[in-house]
């Protein structure tokens, strides 16, 4: 049966970057600026439509990269979002979340139509894509638990301090270090390295790196596609 | 941009029944028979392609309904299926579960081309889908903790015999009636009613029902779309 419905493919991408007046890590998004109609002159989550022999992973991971030029540490499909109302044309986009570095995230190309935002400070935004936004934020939240979602945020190597702000960031709130600490160290999710960060005016901070060995949960049904 | 892609929508349906020679209760799931290529004669999840001017859910709830003339009391989106593969056309699949009552299921239409399987021994199944059933079973398992999703296979009242006779169907394993009883009443995911269970060789067994001031979690982002 012939459809007149538009199949797309999207991506909230969520990088950890230090805040421009408090200088503590905080998410940013990149958003594009759209310059056809409808909504034209709106900020949008980086997408288009899928390719007709393309997986839909790798749309998202396409879409991500022609428009930031980076490369996911997790990606995870989100939801597909259909309402006939959302769009003028008929578009039913099915959303993707993904996680990248800091370090990688500072190389992220800034366009006059490609630009980084705050994430608990974005412009009006095209379509549905404000809802969708805040849904990706609640299933971040949600997926804190797994150490592995916050390593994603950070470099191979970090301190537990690190890490606790990654947790900080996100939940948005401030984090007792020692019971952090505890509770870190009981899951078996992250384990010490024989290295150690030093300068500054602390004394040398262990690093950790996350355990290889524990799987993330629930990335979709069909490993590797 | 036009697309040659079909976007189509399908159904996994749960509901809880006798095992025809345990008697105990077990998952089953209603399939239809394919009368067209590819894969003719084989057995599929309910589905069909999305209406145009149709909601992703209202689809999902339509073809349900057109095959097993059953309305779901739990429906959740699981997943979007896209290789480029799955099918000789190139169709991309939402697929949704649901969850009904045996009451209900027990008067679900029975055909020649829709019939309702024991989850735990399909048939060879069309295109992907037994992959997809096999997700949805995992989905499910991962859910009981949230006592709706079990009630939700029950009727409105219930003893706590059935609601573990529930969870020891969806998770395949005999559980300690005392320490269930402890946990079910721990959660105040459901309360008791003044109501009793009469008959059979069992003293009178109280009916519970669920607690409708708690919401069940991540049932999409949009409520009620």
């Amino acid at each position: 049966m012939p459809s007149s419905i538009t199949l797309a493919v999207s991506t909230v991408i969520f990088a950890l970057r230090p805040h421009p007046e408090t200088r503590h890590p905080v998410l940013w998004l990149p958003l594009v600026r759209r310059v056809r109609s409808p909504h034209k002159g709106l900020w949008a989550l980086p997408g288009g439509p899928l390719g007709t022999t393309e997986d839909l992973a790798a749309s998202a991971r396409r879409n991500l990269h022609e428009t930031t030029h980076l490369t996911p540490r997790y990606l995870e499909q989100l939801y597909a979002f259909g309402r006939p109302d959302r769009s003028e044309d008929r578009t039913v986009s099915i959303v993707y979340w993904a996680l990248v570095r800091p370090d990688v995230a500072s190389e992220g190309v800034e366009t006059e139509n490609v630009r980084w935002f705050l994430a608990d400070s974005l412009p009006e935004l095209a379509f549905d894509h404000s809802q969708i936004v805040e849904y990706a934020l609640w299933r971040l939240r949600n997926k804190m638990e797994y150490s592995r979602i916050a390593t994603a945020l950070l470099g191979e190597t970090f301190t537990l301090s690190d890490l606790r702000e990654v947790h900080e960031a996100v939940l948005e709130r401030r984090l007792d270090p020692a019971n952090f600490r505890r509770q870190v160290e009981s899951t078996g999710e992250v384990v010490p390295t024989d290295e150690f960060r030093t300068g500054g005016r602390h004394r040398p901070a262990r690093l950790y790196r996350h355990n290889h060995s524990i799987e993330l949960a629930d990335n979709g049904p069909l490993t590797g596609r």
